[in-house]
């Protein structure tokens, strides 16, 4: 992204036609997000910048493109996704998200860092120049959720943090849990004070403040959220002087209720822009990635114009890169849509910085095949052998029965709450009790270092039998394993410990379905985004076979020990009260 | 301006309630330029900054400041001055702006550069820690301003400029000429990159471009102008993704167009900010600063929220200070203006980074003293002694009559054209012409580097007796003389000489009037802004006993020899054509 001398040169020569230009396209109505009109214009360019948009202009171009009368605009930008938890490699997400006209992701690879620290941004960038988008770096604040409370694979340090926002990739440090600001953590302040001086923005990450806490949180220099539910919410950070990223993924949709309320009470777009923070790779080729959040909001009532420019002009702006991207005019870098329609808008072409990169349905750019790191490939690790002893748990001496708090799960939701059962005694153990749909769910540590294995009771996930497991349990990343018995529960950790990474379903000790997920045990280094699709939708038929009826069980049994996600949190560690931050005994002593 | 760890964590601690707030603004009707609401509520502050803009906060404070239900907005920013034309020191111009409203300056020092180089920055800012309103550097690029036609003091290099970037205080590259980007000078490419890719903006200042030369100026990387005279102009510049600064300055005065038209097509106001360029101290007084404009665009039809966000929070976002000032939002400093109407904004209190520094008609901080340093006080020397010899002008051998090509000045314009005479010759000299209003012009070089003295005749300056000299010649800053004889061009140019810098009227043989300015030459070290005005206004009445006429004698002086603006530019090395920026004859030879 440096701009060079070289290259600015380039561009004025051809801009007065001392040289030619590579390529003009001509015949298409431009839509121009910073005058806000639509009128038919060309497009000149030269390597990957645009150097003319004058109809009139007398230039030279060495290939003219006929557009058909299409209508041009600048690619989309993603303002906050979590790439590196949608299991997919940022060379297999481009066949997502490029048909699509996103040509920016802003991403934010917190659940990797977990695992590998700061060095995996390198990894996820080593194909920055081949990739037909752009990834824009949020620097993972979040690595680790909850210092004390869980192990992680890997922190990143104030001094990595520094490293990483000095990148020209890196557009801001990536979205700041509440609790690392009201509770004044150094090591959190300082990143946010060395994003600001280096003339960067931080973005925010506000769950559950009371408006005086969203104010504390917003004194600090962030400027931006993208967890507003309520209009309310939206409001309040409006007035702070955040802007609001209006999400709309794949469980989170607070579009309607954002664009409803402003259009109704008259309040301006201008300090929104779009996001999907979490969508899956099926629903974004179902419906769409940022057209489909410019295309609800178009059919909500905003004006097209206005809804394409919270896509383009307003990100770049927010993330100040306007001059480099955001709209199509001189100097900017060739990112281009090609539609029929701006009211349901379905590109025809996408061009990235020059390159033609989606055309006829299809990427136009070659599939990248790589070779992730040996170091990123083998990163699941025992501290001891994977027995069923791990898993079983000791009852207090002479009890015939016992009073846990566990996690209920609740339906369609990531959160859990407390609930209070007695379970039985056998053979001085805690049992499980399937009439109660009470089950045995471990966190086993997976990076070598402790050797921990959590052992508790989790309420609600229709298990059966067999046993279910997944490298990924946010946001510490150890293996989350639920089972009828710890037989199995031990044969889906040993399997994962050999896939290094994944998800496995095992059933009377047999592996009946797996799904590895190499790179930092939680993306896939499959190639081909639709079969990714594939594999994770037969992992979802097979836990069926356990009995299973829950929707998504592998994406519920990842959020059963996250630290920031109420109300009971099970780690490696220890079971955590989401609401103190303070572990807890799940048995109760008398 | 860098954002420390102890402030951060102090602004936290006292959002939360943990500690109390310095003091609270309170029964007052808050303009938010985010929201764009304006509504009841009061202003918390600790420190520089807003902690809370909560009315009902359960925050402590020292002090309770009662505001009366007055309006309370962000302060003013001008976004783009000369500062070191006006012959104002930065600690007088405060008298002028602060009870106007303004609290951030964006200053070019080009012209003082020109004499001092970089080091200026560093004098201007000294007391930048004490100043009750901010400057913030846009970096000199007219350093010089025709290299190769000119002597000048000093030029900025590509590393000055490159440390000067990475200073808090700087917000961009400053004005850029087209000739420098339209033929790629590999020194100002440079500053352009290093500019972007440290963050910040670059200013334009496309005067005289056709829309293909703007276009092509823009891909650079210029994302602003201030140079727009006509509609189409302004149009162009938004269409190209520069920003649009409406101007409204002594001379030029370019809202009213902007405004009427935007209004009548429909146009947004997102992409614009306000500044002055060139404003007198006189005016200001008069008239207001950035108020001014603010108030004309209401009177024009903009509504106040909007025209004061023009003012505020559309300057900081494009500047990228918006996370700092630019709204009345958490985390930003408290640069407040409380005033009783938002439809004719006259300021009944300012504040700057906390403090009261404007109140009941009086800056409310000390002026300051100071002594500027010795080198910047002693900037006039010359080569050779200075003579009345050195003004006469040989006519080609043997001629009785000479024709010459010379500038015609053109009523109320810093613009003249060529002008072509027949000159008397007289004992082999070349003489003035009364009857035709032809006076004898020189440039002095006054940098002691080569003891230039180009002489020259103009044409309109309407002088009859006497000389006035000033050693501000745009923008190369040496000395311009004019005068009805030698002997009282030479005794001005001496009295410079000895004042080390400022404006002087002499009649036969002796100083009627003067006026240090011993900054550079160019700016008093008075430290009454009024007093300055006065001075400046004698000297202009010292004028008229010349027999001059015009308005600003001084002024029109000063521009006679700039370079930069058409027709003709004499300067200390020759007569420059400045549409060609080649040297031609003044003396036609048959």
């Amino acid at each position: 992204m440096k701009r060079t001398l070289n290259e600015t040169n380039t561009l004025i020569d051809c801009g007065l036609g001392k040289i030619p230009c590579d390529y003009v396209l001509k015949n298409l109505k431009l839509v121009n997000v910073c005058s806000r009109e639509i009128y038919e214009a060309k497009i000149f360019v030269k390597g990957k910048r645009i150097v003319s948009i004058d109809p009139d202009a007398s230039l030279t171009a060495e290939r003219e493109i006929d557009c058909d009368g299409m209508y041009a605009l600048p690619g989309f930008i993603d303002s906050h996704m979590h790439l590196s938890s949608s299991m997919i490699n940022p060379e297999a997400m481009a066949q997502a998200i490029v048909p699509k006209g996103t040509t920016t992701l802003c991403a934010d690879f917190m659940e990797i860092a977990n695992v590998t620290g700061a060095p995996v941004v390198d990894v996820m960038l080593e194909n920055a120049d081949k990739l037909p988008y752009r990834i824009a770096i949020e620097v993972p604040t979040r690595v680790p959720t909850a210092p004390g409370l869980e192990t992680t694979g890997n922190i990143i340090s104030v001094e990595e943090a520094r490293k990483i926002l000095s990148m020209d990739a890196t557009v801001s440090l990536g979205e700041i849990a509440p609790a690392k600001i009201l509770h004044r953590t150094d090591d959190n302040i300082q990143k946010i004070c060395d994003s600001l001086n280096c003339g960067k923005i931080v973005n925010g990450h506000a769950v559950g403040c009371s408006y005086q806490e969203l104010s504390a949180y917003a004194s600090a220099g962030i400027t931006d959220d993208h967890e507003q539910v309520e209009w309310e919410e939206a409001l309040d950070r409006l007035r702070l002087g955040m802007h609001v990223f209006i999400r709309e993924g794949s469980a989170e949709r607070n579009l309607p209720m954002f664009v409803e309320n402003a259009l109704k009470l008259g309040y301006s777009f201008e300090n929104t822009c779009f996001c999907t923070d979490d969508k899956h790779v099926h629903d974004i080729e179902a419906e769409g990635h940022i057209n489909h959040n410019v295309n609800q909001a178009i059919k909500l009532g905003v004006d097209p114009i206005t809804a394409i420019s919270i896509a383009t002009i307003n990100a770049a702006k927010h993330f100040r890169v306007d001059q480099d991207y955001g709209s199509l005019t001189p100097g900017r870098y060739a990112d281009i849509i090609l539609c029929r329609s701006i009211e349901d808008i379905q590109p025809e072409q996408v061009w990235f910085e020059g390159r033609k990169v989606f055309e006829e349905g299809k990427v136009a750019v070659e599939k990248i095949e790589r070779t992730y790191p040996e170091w990123i490939r083998d990163t699941v690790h025992f501290k001891r052998p994977i027995t069923p002893e791990l898993f079983r748990l000791p009852a207090p001496a002479g009890k015939s029965s016992v009073t846990v708090t566990i996690p209920e799960l609740i339906k369609d939701q990531i959160v859990n709450k407390k609930f209070t059962a007695t379970l039985p005694v056998k053979d001085g153990l805690v049992m499980r009790d399937p009439a109660q749909d009470i089950m045995k769910f471990a966190i086993v540590e997976r990076y070598g270092k402790n050797g921990n294995v959590g052992v508790y009771f989790v309420k609600g996930f229709t298990l059966e039998r067999g046993a279910v497991a997944y490298s990924m349990s946010h946001n510490h990343q150890n293996i989350c394993v639920l089972g009828a018995n710890d037989e199995d529960m031990s044969a889906a950790v040993n399997e994962i410990g050999r896939m290094k990474g994944g998800l496995v379903t095992v059933i009377d000790g047999k592996v009946i379905a797996k799904m590895p997920l190499t790179i930092g045990g939680l993306i896939s280094e499959e190639v081909e985004a639709k079969n990714i699709v594939k594999q994770i939708l037969a992992m979802n038929e097979s836990a069926k076979v356990t009995g299973c009826t829950l929707p998504a069980p592998f994406m519920t049994l990842s959020f059963i020990g996250h630290p920031a996600v109420p109300q009971l949190a099970p780690t490696d560690m220890g079971l955590v009260d989401v609401a103190t931050q303070q572990f807890i005994s799940m048995i109760h002593e008398e």
